[in-house]
């Protein structure tokens, strides 16, 4: 058995549900890969905060420093949240020899030309399974397996928030602004929605998608975006009534002329088109190729298991390059 | 760039559609992997066929020696079908060093253990994702972004004729045998429909894709098979009253007492399930992970070009190995 050490930056609900992911599967991790994972240091202020999982307080330290200069730790989790001081965080630990791991959306799209080139420079892993689609493996996909395609169109319903507003305004014939509450009082929905229902979310996920689907990095700020704020009670029975339904979606596609085009936007999808059955807080990838034809993929897009799921699967794949070269 | 040079073994359908997929994405490949993909030797007899893509004489042979001796292939792809001379074949290019890339479900089906060992025992790699679910990529996803789940349930649609029959069946409330009549007309089902239609072929997938999942390989004779020959207009109508439709399903499950239980039966899936509308040839897998919770893939099981994008992605990964390796 070969022991891979790991430092987590955060512990919140994502990081709670990695570390419990982890916790939960270990012997079986351990017996498929040979491989002893341990997270030994975690920066978080909160060490006080039930969790649910059996973390001893020497693991927690205030000083991120702690983490990177720490000559055992091959691998660094970002899981804080924000562009900054997790981008600056992430570059440090790379500068410091360590592979990097994170289900930062804003971080990773706003940073990514920066992101991805230190990590080769410094040659280390960087991966981000987590930021789109949380346990959806769609971004090692196109990057393995469908990596013999030229992609055409990408169309996602990559926010779990908005899904569920639209879908409930298309089930029960509501208003926005009730179904906002309820989604709110469920915890479905943020106290300030913002970032969600103005498709800024959404933005950051696609400009990942993109980047990695069609070789092109293109800034969310760059993307044109539209939100579901505006979508009426109307909106919907006017879609119903062309046999569609209202999707908030995120689209890449190559025009004519090798253009990649972005957007966000809602649109209406015909009931019959996969993507229409994706219903509540679930999301889903279609993703037409020049080769495989249309693929979708579907799954919970967010929460803490789902997205620890993606964080574990990304670290596992670094500690397996790791101790091959230690053989 | 680096050149990786490849022996094919079978130019009939599947070989073809991995050729193409090859030719017609030869610029992006290398831009992004900077890797040169040649198929050097091909092992077919029908050299006059017209295939459409541009293959010159002196790559075909009679020998399959000479693909297994050649120093200068790395990869040998086998597309022959069949559980014999395949099987042989493969173990041969591994016994030479040569890493191993195939379709062939019936072959990794039968021989999955003798096959992985042989691999591992000559340090070459096995793929295999083309021998399920066509071009959906849902076996790698089980071994890298998934591989922190313990999986729970596998449900999948995994074969396209007979997807094709019971969606036509329900879709116009017609009897298998006309059906299955009109699929043959059309080239959705084979003249000998038996390998499809009783099941045995998805019995194949279901043993590769429980071996990876759960762990376990099950050889495809033990899994209880039933097929759809036996579904009759009036099972159809009943499921429809029920609220139902009628899919060949073919399910792995972990008992309460921790046994892995595989079988291929007609089942009633109920209406909102996302297996409900998969429709026609298109193939799904549907997986419950205790982390990342409800999957599903989507996409075509089959056909030339769909099987090429999976062939061609597991020997680009196989290159990037090696070419890693000799940096």
């Amino acid at each position: 058995m070969k022991t891979i050490k790991i430092g987590l930056l955060g512990l919140g609900n994502i990081g709670t549900g990695s570390y419990r992911t982890l916790e939960m599967n270990r012997d079986s991790i351990a017996s498929s890969s040979g491989i002893d994972l341990r997270i030994t240091k975690i920066l978080e202020k909160d060490i006080l905060r039930k969790r649910d999982i059996t973390v001893s307080p020497e693991q927690f330290t205030q000083d991120p420093a702690e983490i990177f200069t720490d000559p055992e730790i091959d691998i660094v989790i970002e899981l804080l949240g924000g562009i900054e001081p997790a981008t600056a965080f992430m570059l440090e630990a790379m500068r410091n020899g360590k592979s990097v791991v994170t289900a930062n959306k804003a971080a990773v799209a706003a940073n990514y030309a920066l992101l991805t080139s230190t990590a080769k420079e410094n040659d280390v892993s960087f991966r981000f399974e987590a930021s789109v689609g949380g346990g959806i493996p769609v971004l090692n996909a196109i990057t393995t397996v469908l990596q013999a395609n030229k992609f055409e169109e990408i169309l996602g319903i990559l926010n779990g928030t908005t899904n569920y507003i639209l879908t409930q305004m298309t089930e029960y014939g509501l208003d926005y602004e009730d179904v906002l509450k309820v989604a709110q009082e469920k915890g479905f929905a943020e106290a300030d929605p913002t970032a969600d229902v103005e498709g800024e979310d959404v933005a950051n996920k696609l400009s990942i998608l993109t980047a990695l689907a069609f070789g092109k990095y293109i800034p969310p700020k760059e993307i044109s975006t539209v939100g579901i704020t505006g979508i009426t009670k109307a909106d919907i029975e006017s879609a119903g009534k062309n046999e569609c339904k209202i999707k908030l979606i995120a689209q890449t596609k190559k025009t004519s002329s090798g253009v990649v085009d972005c957007s966000v936007k809602p649109m209406e999808i015909p009931e019959d088109h996969p993507l229409a059955g994706v219903n509540n807080e679930f999301n889903a990838i279609f993703i037409r190729g020049n080769a495989v034809g249309e693929l979708m993929f579907y799954g919970k897009g967010a929460g803490p298991m789902p997205t620890g799921s993606a964080i574990m699967g990304d670290v596992l794949e670094i500690a397996r390059i790791l101790t091959a070269h230690r053989n």
